[in-house]
């Protein structure tokens, strides 16, 4: 693989970014990495590790002479960085991201760009529920989706290379419309972990059920439940309240089924309920064939077979879907 | 391991039965195994693969000088099943179940025994997505709780038979009240289930997100509530109907929390979200400490490091926590 940008920044130096700078430089994509964070101790961090070339104190500094900078904070937090590193963009430039949600960020940083730069809005669909400078591997984005949502009017040659950059590092890669971008993740991502940050409250609540016990037999759904609901939480925020009005619609309809699923039970409407596990059985049976994932069973920790199919990975933790 | 049944009866070949097989062979558990389905093919299956060492045609045949018969059927099908086999057991003979819930079970099924024969219900707490006679797997029940639900004036020499069985098979046991497990159970399983069939139900409902989109773009927490709906439809239509209390409490406790949740997105209470998020992570924390999940991180298929700590296996399929 050959260098696609002289000099990339990264602004944020968590998951995303620590994961972007180890699969930079597994495919040699980036001549230079400069790196830089809010908080001291993460800098510190980063010097220690040798993560990134150079770690500078302030987000002016890093993007100086940068082809391509990337926003990687909390999507609340965009808005004033791209305040902050506007005057010090170099003409020509590209500027991205890596937000959960797409259109606000548009609104908040696209009119403190110059005319001179591109900007082409990201989001990887990959990570996992640990966070900060150490939490990033090289293969985070091995066949993982990333969506480019390029505003109307960007350069066709900006986009190219950033997605060249994404395949680079191991992604697959898309292109959609912000507002489509923000519904298909209310969907996929967004609704679905409000909902486990939500069961996870409601064990710990329940006084009748001690949390050693929660703790102890959550060998089930619930143990998937919480391994969403440990993601970060400053992150989570952001996102809910960027993506707003897509995840309350889809709240509302998951709301409805609930209700409808509720009363099926009350009233002992077996047929329905039968009959709707029977189609969610279904949709499982299109994401493993569409290779979004394995159909290899679960097994217990410490006690897995490997498949010999290639790619299907057993799934551990995730096992146990008991009644 | 030295033998603690002479002659096992596993009525119904699902998961959990055939799992039973293979760990109650891998410690040399049972004298001898005998099998029985109610559909022709599942016993023709048993026979070819010679996951019994007899398979009979009916119940009533398998339990024929068997010392321990396990009721491996869904849960609303235990009556009838204990009603049927009721006039063949043997004197002195142990019948337990492997059902997900436990008050509706023994309602069901002890009316229906005989005096000379001791009823322990149990219910492993293991599985996976799987069902059928071909699912199951000796390593099922490793390291994962089996809980004993004797009734009041049990033999208590049964009871410790029965536990040296599953202790034998692998699992961790412990004993508990019959409407405490199902509340237990009502929070750590059967609510998170209905909840994922829901929201896998409400994404294929969206019409302006086709399902190609879902699937695609599900790496996120949404893929793993598609493997929890993939579960048995019987099964689980069950469960929620035989567990329909508790089950209805804990969602009514869910709908207040989330639309608790969704207040603080409308009205912009990033606190409230950020506070609640923070919460929800700590309870993984203790998860973690229990030892009934890995801290290893999430990777993605196929690219997986295996962490050299014991025990910690990655977990693949439930990587992506992204937004």
């Amino acid at each position: 693989m050959s260098m696609i940008y002289r000099r990339v920044a990264l602004i944020g130096l968590g998951l995303i970014a620590s994961s972007m700078a180890h699969a930079m430089r597994r495919a040699g994509l980036a001549g230079e990495i400069v790196g830089t964070a809010r908080t001291p101790a993460t800098r510190a961090i980063a010097r220690e590790d040798g993560l990134c070339d150079r770690v500078t104190d302030t987000a002016a500094e890093a993007v100086i002479g940068a082809d391509l900078v990337v926003l990687c904070v909390p999507v609340g937090a965009m808005g004033a960085l791209a305040a902050e590193i506007a005057p010090h963009l170099a003409p020509g430039a590209t500027v991205t991201d890596v937000g959960s949600v797409k259109r606000s960020v548009i609104d908040a940083v696209a009119p403190h760009l110059p005319d001179s730069v591109h900007f082409v809005p990201a989001h990887p669909l990959a990570g996992t529920e640990h966070s900060g400078p150490r939490s990033g591997f090289a293969e985070l984005f091995d066949n993982r989706w990333c969506l480019l949502v390029p505003v109307p009017g960007t350069d066709a040659s900006a986009t190219a290379r950033l997605r060249a950059l994404w395949e680079g590092m191991g992604s697959n890669v898309d292109e959609m419309d912000a507002d489509h971008h923000d519904l298909v993740l209310a969907v996929t991502s967004h609704a679905p972990h409000l909902i486990a940050y939500t069961m996870v409250g409601v064990a710990d609540d329940l006084r009748r059920v001690t949390d050693s016990e929660v703790i102890k037999y959550s060998a089930a759904g619930f143990r998937d439940f919480t391994r969403i609901a440990a993601s970060d939480p400053t992150m989570w925020r952001d996102v809910f309240l960027n993506n707003r009005e897509a995840t309350l619609e889809i709240l509302g309809r998951f709301t409805e089924e609930l209700f409808a699923l509720q009363r099926a039970i009350r009233t002992g409407d077996g047929d329905h309920l039968h009959a709707y596990f029977t189609r969610t059985r279904a949709i499982r049976r299109g994401i493993i064939e569409a290779g979004q994932d394995t159909d290899a069973p679960d097994f217990g920790r410490g006690t897995r077979k490997i498949s010999a199919a290639p790619g299907a990975a057993p799934d551990p933790a995730a096992a146990h879907r008991q009644g």
